[in-house]
């Protein structure tokens, strides 16, 4: 219909890179080419595959013409109309695509490190030669969340955004829920699975997370986020007693990638992006997210609650994910127009993740004796921090009891929302005093 | 930054309808101007509202000129580069969306029921002209379920799309579910908080559900689909016993909207469009669906699976969805480029619903003695419908029990995947059976 029923000649498209997900996007664009080629009104012919070594064994479709592997990627940035990039890394995935943009070429690329340390760069020049860029495979792999953000809630206001974003860090804390083993212990079988890294710090560090809040925030919130304005915490310091606990009290840890309107001390509006571990409650959307899976969880003003979910990583998902933008990009070729461009028009300042007001739950060891948990309460109050509940449960069923010293008891309190250097100096005081024998873990308390 | 710097004159929006969606639009088309225009790159200026009576009170924002409110709805359309229609119904929408389209407008509409019965004449009336037409907010309100199937997936194939669209129905089933009452008690409860009209039919019964599975299907599988082509069964006939035996056995029943590809006796491939009430395994993201709440659940070759939830009704959230509509096409008046159109190209046969190949739960009630459930599971064996499990339990702990004549059993059959002849044959032989009392329900289990 339409311009599709034009003659068009074919839309070139090169791939730079060919791994796990470079590998599937070469045979879905070769398999699937009838069915893309519906979907954009002109066939996509895929012109050339950069690789460093073309002569490496590689698992390449039978549909993909092994004679495409090329190691001039230079060369092959300057012929194509549409350049996916899925090598990874900085260097030289950022002087490829600038010069695919400068050469006129729109560029789809699934580099979350790249965007978050250096998109603004990219996305100017994108807007300076008038091509598209697209990145939904950036952030949370298969799930469509960019597009969502940037498009569908184009006519909202964003509040706050809280993100499963890392599909390693998911699994392993999914993993100590369920099976009570230890944070070592499930890292391990991740990384058997293949779920984790042989080096799994940039998983567990959360700094995967942190270049995808970086993203998400800048997304969401019209503003210049880069990953050094993300606070990040990762989740090396949870134990099975801190997951054994919270599904005592009817939580669950997962690592989030929050970013949220906060308002400063001097009433001036800005964002907070952080990640770190934290309590949802079980009555939560994400606290049902799974093993692997990621979700991404979006408060709006008029919207309400939205949530997507699906698979964060895999060559599949992922393959999926830079397929729909090729298409986006190869129709904006066909039937002219252009994808939303970089928006920083709010150009929000970034505030310190300490702005941000949250629940927090403060598990601390004490003497048990009466009048303890008066005391503990008493300096709460004094440093004006309200307490929604303090449990003083036996110990979670787990097979961690019996291991404490005898005459100690547990205080797990729930504060309601207070600023975090409020519960820092609660929490100082708390440690001071005379029955209080240890204060075990401090945990917010995120979604509730 | 790039054409949206340049000076450009303010796009004409009309708005047709001024109830509960439309004045909530009005309110964010006017309170959000300067924040819409940034994204737009034009000023968007409401010229109109079309109303049946333009006296008559009703709720508008201050921010609103109520001189703007109109009952020449013709005039109005043929004055306007955007078009909103949030009035329902099929006449006189269609004609004003029709007439707006030919005299060059884009369109975004939130009406399901004239999409479903009759959007190709509209997506070929906006094709033929050149126009957009949008209409997220006609499936599953806030959810962005339109632009992801549509665009995010255009480089992959959907399987299955399994979703919760109707937030009436979902109210119900979930009130039954954790309190144990009965249908009509829910459908009460539902009517006094709002979430169900005085006449529910139209929820009930799956007319709503149906309108939007022909909708998603339409747009997942590339192939026309309308309303008449979906096989619906509604809820009415679900009691109080029904969902405390699917909790027993580790389920909740949700009316389902289903769209998926089938394979015919034949071999043919086809689709199959259905809505119907369903057993759910309590592990599937969509079990977890509260209260109004809706989402859609996608299985696709390479993005695996992936949920969308939110609130799929109510002013503000069909608001939001028709906003981000609204931008989308303003920004392709303003920078050129054109919305995705109708794509039938896969134009694949709707195979009967019997089609499609399900597990299902049996339920019945028989003598209780030994050799009954050798003697059912023989019946099935000889029908070659291969069994998952025979559960004998004990009643559900809801208070049922001691109603039933004593000297009765309970036996919970569930298959693997069975074709509904199949099922249907191996059922009316089991009625027969001497020890047989009585098939107290048969529901297929889906999501598994």
């Amino acid at each position: 219909m339409g311009a599709s029923q034009q003659e068009q000649g074919p839309l070139r498209v090169a791939l730079l890179g060919c791994g796990v997900v470079g590998s599937e996007v070469a045979r879905l664009l070769t398999q699937q080419s009838a069915d893309l080629a519906s979907r954009v009104g002109a066939p996509l012919e895929l012109v050339g595959i950069a690789v460093r070594d073309a002569s490496a064994p590689r698992p390449l479709a039978e549909s993909v013409d092994r004679s495409l592997l090329t190691e001039d990627a230079e060369g092959l940035v300057t012929r194509a109309d549409i350049v996916i990039e899925v090598m990874g890394g900085i260097e030289p995935a950022r002087s490829l695509l600038l010069r695919a943009i400068e050469a006129g070429a729109a560029v789809v690329t699934a580099n979350k490190a790249l965007l978050a340390e250096d998109g603004p760069t990219l996305y100017k020049a994108a807007d300076t030669a008038g091509v598209d860029i697209y990145f939904e495979a950036a952030v949370a792999g298969a799930i469509p969340i960019v597009r969502p953000v940037r498009e569908s809630l184009a006519g909202d206001h964003v509040r706050r955004i809280l993100g499963i974003v890392n599909g390693t860090t998911n699994y392993v804390l999914d993993q100590m829920a369920s099976t009570g083993m230890s944070f070592d212990d499930a890292v391990k079988q991740a990384q058997d699975l293949g779920y984790a890294e042989a080096d799994p710090t940039a998983d567990v560090e959360g700094f995967d997370a942190a270049a995808k809040a970086a993203i998400l925030a800048s997304l969401a919130f019209h503003t210049r986020v880069s990953l050094e304005d993300v606070a990040r915490e990762g989740i090396t310091a949870i134990t099975a007693d801190d997951v054994a606990w919270a599904a005592q009290t009817g939580h669950v840890i997962k690592l989030l990638a929050i970013a949220e309107a906060v308002t400063g001390d001097d009433g001036a509006h800005g964002v907070s992006v952080r990640v770190h571990p934290a309590l949802v409650p079980l009555t939560h959307p994400l606290a049902g997210v799974r093993g692997a899976f990621n979700a991404v969880f979006v408060e709006a003003d008029a919207a309400g609650e939205l949530m997507f979910y699906g698979r964060g990583a895999g060559g599949s998902p992922t393959a999926s994910a830079v397929l729909g933008d090729v298409v986006s990009a190869a129709r904006h070729r066909v039937l002219g127009g252009k994808g939303p461009e970089e928006s920083i028009y709010a150009a929000l300042p970034i505030l310190p993740a300490s702005t941000a007001v949250t629940r927090y739950q403060v598990r601390l060891a004490v003497d048990d004796r009466p009048g303890v948990l008066a005391q503990v309460a008493q300096v709460l109050a004094s440093k004006g921090v309200s307490i929604e509940a303090v449990r003083q449960p036996s110990e979670p069923s787990d097979g961690t009891q019996g291991d404490g010293p005898t005459g100690v008891a547990h205080l797990v309190i729930t504060t309601h929302a207070a600023a975090e250097a409020a519960l820092a100096a609660t929490v100082d005081a708390i440690a001071v005093l005379e029955p209080v024998r240890e204060i075990t873990s401090v945990l917010r308390v995120e979604g509730a």
